[in-house]
Order: structure tokens, then C-alpha cells, then sequence
């Protein structure tokens, strides 16, 4: 084999892998959108089956003749990260069985189902033995994978390269220092700003127009976009050409799906504005859970928590609520949308609080994959974090553990990427406000400005490289969280006129 | 290799086969109904990858061995028939190249894409050249396949086991000769029957509501239902408990969606009734078109155009358009439903002119593959067939040739299809009438005595057995076309007061 022959193969097989990938994540959406529940159990089966053949592809004898081959050549900087990735990957598959990999997507997606039904029947019970399953699963996977390495730091390195418990420990040790003693005087200070319009009847489908118009103002265009109705909100990418974000509709809340969409929005950008050069590639795979994050929280809260973002969206959510908006000012909108409280719900959290939240779960993935946690009484364990750090208890599981999806498709050590996220996101605009005039631009409507930016500094680099050297190309600086807790202090300190 | 042997290979074989289909079904599904068009593109290209993965299994040694083996063997009628069917399917395979299936898949994505914008642009030059391409691969393809046989009667025989140009040419001169004199007299009595009312302005979002009371009444349950939206009407099955239709709004015509869902809607229920033992047989994909079109042509029109089926519907639809419909009785609305008129577009068409449209199909098509057709004219020598036999000209290529999606995925010969099940549901209603009072059923909304009806003596066959065997045991008599033309000319007749 020599290096032409070798690329060639390569290249060929990925495309292939490309192939099932896109046909998978196409059945993924359309699962988790549209498709009839009583097709599921035969919907996974018949998936678990083209992820056995997707094993034989990435096993196949001479693709991975050529990665060895290749992993010794010099490629160019592009190449080189290619093959570093695809080596590591290949070294990892090759200690499983297409059986075991079969086995695990099976758990995956009826744990998936489990998870839905069991949230809607409030039932924490009915989902106990998917998840106690999944967990299993991946603690003998970790052990399989590298003994040497404690499972949860392998996790924590799959969502996020070269991140471990060492070092989120340090990151969450600072949020819980500098940020608790803050929310619990907040805490103190409920009802002094009244947001209770926010929680009158929004109906769905008038929700639905808005986000519309909120998608127009972001550039999300249809051509290249789609949004589809879920339980849990998520981004899902076809193609570069073709990115998918979900929502959804609480009929009492109408910033939950106006603060998700932008959110998810933000994920989608990213996804369709990585390099074209870059397609071939499969070190897309790869790209940084993060930096993701970051961008998505990027939109969520660093734009859109501004007045400016709403100036020219605003009237039009007055028009679609008279009755409930028309006598509110923006000033006061903007007020409202800037509450902290301790609350149950992640994804519907503050800026201020979110981090709390992803604090519980970090802590509650690490005893159970150390050992520490009773797997019997994760529920309750889960209650017990909230009421310990928020001084809150779930009314259900729907609101306790069974309300965000991951773990159940074996999604563990994610969740700890949605505060580091928020923490490169604050990095982010400090930079960001020093370029450009951030609040002209989104009065004005040229959101394009911003994406632009975001394409320029960090997108565009998709996962050529890590988080950590990304973030020094686009703030020339290192990663430093201190930004984050600063912002927080700062924001919330002032609008709750407290002194720090 | 022995016969226990060979049906394990040919059954495990047969279920990643049909994983496959699951995926490519609910990728078509998907890109039909939401996915934005920058992707297309790619995702064709993808497809044509996963084809071509399928051409692998369809063709691997063992298989076919087992196939071979088998073909042998006695498995009982059920078996038998499956691997009759098999060994079928694996002859004609055999004699293409992985490239060639490859090549034609990509022809028909590409070829849809570009329907699709030529229809929206209503202009045929930019459909032209794939339409070309389509008609000149499956013209290749039939002489591979069998150089003996023409290719149209290859074509048709492979919608409608068993038929041929023959059989279509009898089939359609009957319908010629017997029914356009009708027409022509009805055309002289235009505006006997006042419709004007069904196509005032009837915003989507309302008739959709319409649409879920149908499906309500139908029993098209959302638990193995969904329809979703395209811009020519479907059903597709993922499974036999995921069967999926589709439908498409005219904000000027009330019945083009209300008839077109409930005809999907028969579709569905076929898929969806046939016994749960067959699932494992490949000899479902043979179930036969015309028995299909039966079934949904049966709930369109043998069922839906009664008063008994609008009596407990109508009213909600009042009550969605009180301004076009309040002053409308029942009465005069199923006068109106029963309007016949010639007209351009086949899926909007009364069921008197129906047949005509397809007719005019049917002569193009064996035109077009007798080379008898000048491929450079295709649209023109449309409009002189609806000029011929309707009277009527297309005002652009969107009401002609680009009208229907079939043609842009290389489906020659499924039209004819469509007239041969309207005349077997004359046949089927014809015995149900007997068996059943059908109008106390409808009336009293008892739709699932119905849908049982068609089970126990259609639909649980799944493709066991030709459409001519199933209406055989479903009516004790063979086909016979007198049965719809009676009906016709005796309903038409009737209403128009015109004398035969």
C-alpha cells in the first residue's frame, strides 16, 4: 500500500460511513419529530442492524490497513488531525464486537423511548431499569475502552477533548464559590421584579409565528434549516446544508421556547458554517461539545438577553399578545427576561442559577460512575442535590430526573460541556464587544455582522482543533473562566442592586 | 447446504434488507416532506451509496445460494410465494451492476428534486433533460432485463403482476367507448350543479383541522399514523405500524385536500391490516398496485362521496368555514361533490373523468417506450391528448405533463394502476353492499366495521395472492370492469338526468 492507495481507501470508505450516518440521523429526527410510537421497538431494531453494518465498514480489514498506514505519514496539519482522530476512534471500536455495538444502539434508543414515556406518565420507575441498563453498559465499555482511566474521565474526554475531573472539579469549585453565596442572596430578594406576565397563556401556535419571525431575524434560513417539534429541544445536522434544530411549546412560558430556539439556533450556525474544505472530513465528528455550547449560549444569553436583540423583535411578540404584552414596555420585557431563581428546570434556568444545575449533575455522573452513588435512589438523590444547592425539591420526576433526555441514550459526562460553554461564551462577547458594536448591529437588524464574526473567529475552524486552542486564536488569550463568574457577578449584582 | 440452513441466511439476510429499506423509506419520507433544499443534493448522493450497500446484500453469494436452494424446496403457499417472488427479484438484479442500480437511484433523486422546481417555476425545459434521462435508463434497464418482452409490458407487470398491454388495451377501450359519450353530454350541461361555493377562500391552517376529524372518523390513528406535507399526496409505510401519509392544501378548493387524505387514508389502512405473520416475507413489497389503489379509491369515492359519510363530518366542516359553507345543507354539498367536469389535473378530477386521465397516460406511455412518442414534445403532445379526449388545454407545464411526481422518479406504468382500482372497488363495494348496510355504518360513524370488512376479506392477504386471486375470494367472481362502468354511467347518469 502506499500513500495514494492508502487515501484513496480511505476517503472511499468514509464517504460511506458519510452515507449511513446521514440515513441514521435522518431516522434519528424523523423518530424523535413525527414518527408513530408503535413503529418505534421495530424502528430500533432495524437501526441497531445498519449500526452493525456501519461496525463492519469502520473494521473493515484494508480501511484499517489505511489508517494505520496513514497515521505515519505526514498529511498537512488538516490531514494529521484527521488521522490522529480516526486512529483514536478505530482504537476504540476494535475492542468491541459488532454484537456489543449492536447491543449498546439497542439499549440506546429503547432507552430513548423508555425515557419519553416515563416523563410523560411522570413515572421515574418505569425508566429505572433503561438507565440502570445504559449505565452498566458504559461503565463495561470504560473498563473495555481503557482500564486505566477512571470511566467518567474517558466520557469526560469523549464530549470534550482533554477535559477531565480534575479539571472540571477546579471549574465547578470556583462557580460554587463565587456564584452560590450571590444566588442565595438573590434568592432572598424574591418577587423584586415581577415577571408574572411571562407565565400567562401563550398558545402554541401563535408562539409558533414568532419564532418565525425570531428565526428571519437570526438568518436560520429554510433552505438550509428546518424546525420540528420535540420534547426535548435539540440540533441535529444532516449536512452542512442541512441543519435541523427541535423545540417546543409550554403554553405558561413563553421565553422557554423563544430563549430554546435561539439557543438551538446558535448550534445550527455552527454546524453550517464550518470551512466546505472541510466536508470530507471525518474529524467533524469531533467538534467540540464546548465550543458548541458556547455558541448556542452565545445567542441565547450574550445577544439575546439584550435589549437591543428585542428592539426591533419585540413589537412584533406585542402584535401576536396584545393582552398579555401590549402594556408591558420593552424596559420591563427586558427585566423580566433577567430574573434569577432558584428554579427545577435546566433548560428554562437563568444565566446566573444554570450553572447550579449543571453543578448537580456533574456531581451526581461522578459518584455514579466512582461507585459513590446508590443506583436504586438516583431519583432521590437527584432531589436531594436540588434541595442542598437550591433549596428546591421536584413535585414529580418530570421535573426531577426524568427532565432532560441524555442519560437516556447514554449521553454521560455531556452535561459538564453546557457550563464550560457558557464559561468560553463569556470570553467570547468580552472579545467580541472590543470588535464590534454589538447592540448597533442587533438594533439595526444585521445580525449577518454577527454570524459573520462568529464564522470568521471560531466557526469556520470546525473541529480542526480544540476548544482551548480555538478560544487563543479568537481572544488571544487562554481560557479563563474567571470572565464568566465576572459577568455573572456583575449582571445580576446590578440588576438585583446588590453589593458585592 | 441444507433447507434449515438456507432459510436462515435467506431470513437474517431479508431482515437487514428491510433495515435498509427502513432508513431509505423514512429518508425519502423525510426529504419529501421537511427537509431543506441545500441538502438535496448530498443526500441523493448518499442515497445512492446506501443503494448500492443494498445491491451488496441483494446480491451476496450466500444469498443467492439460498435463494437458489430454496426455489427447490416446498415451504408451504406462503413461503413458496415468497421465494417465487425472491428468486424474481434476484434474476433481474443479477443482470445490473452495483454502478448501474447506483446510477438509475441517483437519476430518480436528482430527477424529483428537479421536478419539484421546474413544477414551482411551471417551466418543463428544466425537468426535461432528467425526464429524458429517466425515460433512456429505463429503457435500457427493460432490455436488459428481458429483451423478449417489451418494455412497457415488462413495466406494467411490474406494478400489476400479471398485466400487460393487452389486458390494458381491452381494459381501456371499454372505458373509451362506454364512458366519454357520458362525458361529452355532461360537458354540454356545465353549471347544472352549482360548486362554485367549494372554492372560496379556505385558509390551511383550518382545513387542517378538518383533515384531523377525518382521520378521527377513519380511525387513522396517530399511533401508527402521521401526515405530514408534500406537494404531490402519498403513503409510505415504514412498518406495518408506521404507515405514513401526506397531503397538500388548496386554499381555493375544499375538496382537493378533504378527498386526497381520505384516499391516502385508504392507502394506509392496507399497509397497516395486513397479517402481522406476513412481516417477516419480502413478498410484502409485491402487494399489488391495483388492489392498493382499490382500497384507497374505495374510501375516496365508494365511501366519502355518500351523504351517510358527511353526516356526522359536515357539520364540524361548517363550523370551520361558517361563511363559505354555514348556508350550504348537506345536500347541496354532496351535489356539489358529485360535479363532473373535464379538467387538467388528474388528483383533483371527478370520478367520471378520472379514468380518462389515466387513459390519456396509459397512451402516452406506450408511446413513449414503443418509440412511437417524440421524446422532444413530451408536453406538447400532452396538451393534444387533454385537447383530444377532454377538450381542455394545460395553461402551463404545471397543470400538464409536470402535474404528477411519477414520471420524476422513473415510475413508468404505475398509472394505469390507478384506473384498474377504481374498477375493482366497484366490484369490492358492489359485494360489500350486500353484506353490510353501509350507509347505517357511515352514518352512525361506525367506520371500524368498515375497515374490519376490508381486512378480513382484502387487506390481511398483503401481496399473498394477484389482485385478481384476492377479488376472486373477495367477491366469488373474477374481475370484471362492467361493475365500475355501470356504476358510473348509473350514478353520473342519474345525477346529470340524462338518459342512456
Amino acid at each position: 500500500m502506499n500513500k495514494k492507495e492508502a487515501l484513496k481507501i480511505y476517503n472511499s470508505q468514509n464517504e460511506k460511513i458519510r452515507a449511513y450516518e446521514l440515513v441514521m440521523n435522518t431516522t434519528v429526527y424523523d423518530k424523535m419529530t413525527v414518527a408513530p410510537k408503535d413503529g418505534n421497538a421495530y424502528c430500533n431494531r432495524m437501526m441497531a442492524i445498519i449500526e452493525g453494518e456501519l461496525y463492519n465498514l469502520k473494521t473493515a480489514g484494508e480501511y484499517v490497513d489505511a489508517i494505520l498506514y496513514l497515521s505515519n505519514e505526514d498529511l498537512g496539519e488538516v490531514g494529521n488531525r484527521d488521522i490522529y482522530l480516526a486512529k483514536k476512534s478505530l482504537d476504540e471500536i476494535l475492542k468491541f464486537s459488532k454484537e456489543e455495538i449492536m447491543e449498546f444502539t439497542l439499549a440506546q434508543m429503547d432507552g430513548n423511548d423508555a425515557w419519553y414515556k416515563a416523563k410523560m406518565d411522570k413515572d421515574y420507575k418505569e425508566f429505572e431499569p433503561y438507565l440502570l441498563k445504559l449505565i452498566e453498559l458504559s461503565k463495561k465499555k470504560a473498563q473495555r475502552r481503557n482500564p486505566a482511566i477512571k470511566a467518567y474521565d474517558l466520557f469526560l474526554d469523549d464530549y470534550e477533548e482533554g477535559m477531565n475531573m480534575r479539571k472540571y472539579d477546579h471549574f465547578f469549585s470556583l462557580i460554587r464559590k463565587e456564584l452560590l453565596p450571590l444566588i442565595k442572596k438573590i434568592d432572598k430578594k424574591k418577587g423584586f421584579i415581577d415577571d408574572s406576565f411571562l407565565y400567562r397563556y401563550y398558545p402554541a401556535d401563535k408562539q409558533a409565528l414568532f419564532m418565525k419571525d425570531i428565526m428571519d431575524y437570526l438568518g436560520y434560513d429554510k433552505s438550509w434549516g428546518y424546525m420540528g417539534l420535540t420534547e426535548h429541544p435539540f440540533t441535529i445536522s444532516m449536512s452542512r446544508n442541512d441543519v435541523r434544530v427541535t423545540t417546543n411549546y409550554d403554553e405558561h412560558n413563553i421565553t422557554a421556547a423563544i430563549f430554546s430556539v435561539i439557543h438551538e439556533c446558535g448550534h445550527a450556525f455552527y454546524e453550517h458554517q464550518v470551512d466546505p474544505k472541510y466536508d470530507k472530513y471525518m474529524f467533524l465528528h469531533n467538534m467540540s461539545s464546548g465550543m458548541h455550547e458556547s455558541q448556542s449560549r452565545f445567542f441565547e444569553n450574550y445577544l439575546a438577553r439584550r435589549k437591543s436583540f428585542f428592539k426591533l423583535l419585540y413589537p412584533k411578540l406585542q402584535e401576536y399578545f396584545p393582552q398579555n404584552l401590549g402594556n408591558v414596555s420593552l424596559d420591563k420585557f427586558m427585566k423580566a427576561v433577567s430574573v434569577s431563581k432558584c428554579s427545577l428546570i435546566r433548560t428554562e434556568a437563568d444565566e446566573l442559577t444554570y450553572p447550579i444545575h449543571i453543578l448537580i449533575r456533574y456531581e451526581l455522573e461522578k459518584d455514579i460512575f466512582a461507585g459513590k452513588a446508590d443506583l436504586n435512589k438516583l431519583d432521590q438523590l437527584w432531589n436531594e442535590k436540588y434541595k442542598k444547592y437550591l433549596g428546591i425539591e421536584a413535585g414529580d420526576a418530570s421535573e426531577g430526573i426524568l427532565q432532560d433526555i441524555h442519560w437516556s441514550d447514554g449521553s454521560y459526562g455531556y452535561f459538564p460541556t453546557y457550563a464550560l460553554g457558557s464559561a468560553i461564551g463569556a470570553q467570547l462577547i468580552h472579545k467580541m464587544e472590543k470588535d464590534l458594536d454589538v447592540d448597533a448591529l442587533l438594533e439595526k437588524g444585521k445580525f449577518n455582522k454577527i454570524t459573520k464574526y462568529l464564522k470568521d473567529n471560531v466557526q469556520h475552524y470546525g473541529a480542526l482543533y480544540s476548544f482551548e486552542e480555538i478560544l487563543k486564536k479568537a481572544t488571544g488569550e487562554e481560557f479563563n473562566p474567571q470572565y464568566y463568574i465576572d459577568y455573572l457577578k456583575n449582571k445580576y449584582g446590578k440588576i438585583y442592586e446588590i453589593k458585592q
